[in-house]
């Protein structure tokens, strides 16, 4: 059903000093970078192996990732046919945030499922966008 | 130099109702399981594309996980030659923890960047032991 590990998500307090981390120190390509305004955050996804570690700076203090971090916020694995995953996982009692997709950076579809269903991590799938 | 996402560790309170979840529910594979006395821990590695989650289970109040979780704990890259890419991340200037590799499960090579050097995330860098 998981296909793989699609990003681990990184709050930081600001993505430029962490992009120098991410980017010049331990070489990872940056590949998008974007403002999500109706979520109060920015985003920047830099390329290793097949997943991206995905970081997630506040833009304001009533921002979606609240006052999380900084540190390690969530795990994501890419799904093929994220309406099946989230129907499997349903019928094995999966207790799930999202009971239907909703939209997420480039265009993907994510849902998550509750952290104390997940061993305490916040757990997210993601379904990318056809190329 | 990183290569891929080797695994992300995950402390849990006990490694039988962890693994329910992620080998039952989520359909991962358990490939390997091991208590490490020493370090007072147990360890299950599940497959997951070209990764694997790593449970993390205290077996003892001094075990090296210490308080830590449950939840995320630290990330770990897969490294070619771990012995030139801590000598690439002294010289830009990367904190480490372990300025020399040490020994990981299943006869891999492993160090740690210190969190304050990698955006707040315990970051471990692995070279596998040869197939």
């Amino acid at each position: 059903m998981f296909e793989r590990i699609d990003h681990v998500g990184i709050v930081v307090a600001e993505i430029d000093s962490a992009l120098s981390v991410y980017s010049e120190s331990f070489g990872m390509e940056l590949v998008h970078r974007e403002v999500l305004d109706e979520l109060g955050l920015e985003v920047a996804l830099l390329e290793i192996g097949e997943s991206h570690i995905e970081l997630l700076a506040p833009l304001s203090p009533d921002s979606v990732i609240g006052d999380a971090g900084p540190g390690m916020h969530h795990v994501a694995y890419g799904v093929g046919d994220l309406d099946a995953s989230l129907a499997l996982l349903r019928e094995r009692g999966v207790e799930l945030v999202d009971g239907f997709p909703k939209a997420g950076v480039r265009s993907s579809r994510i849902a998550f499922v509750h952290p104390h269903a997940a061993g305490g991590v916040l757990t997210e799938l993601v379904q990318a966008a056809p190329a």
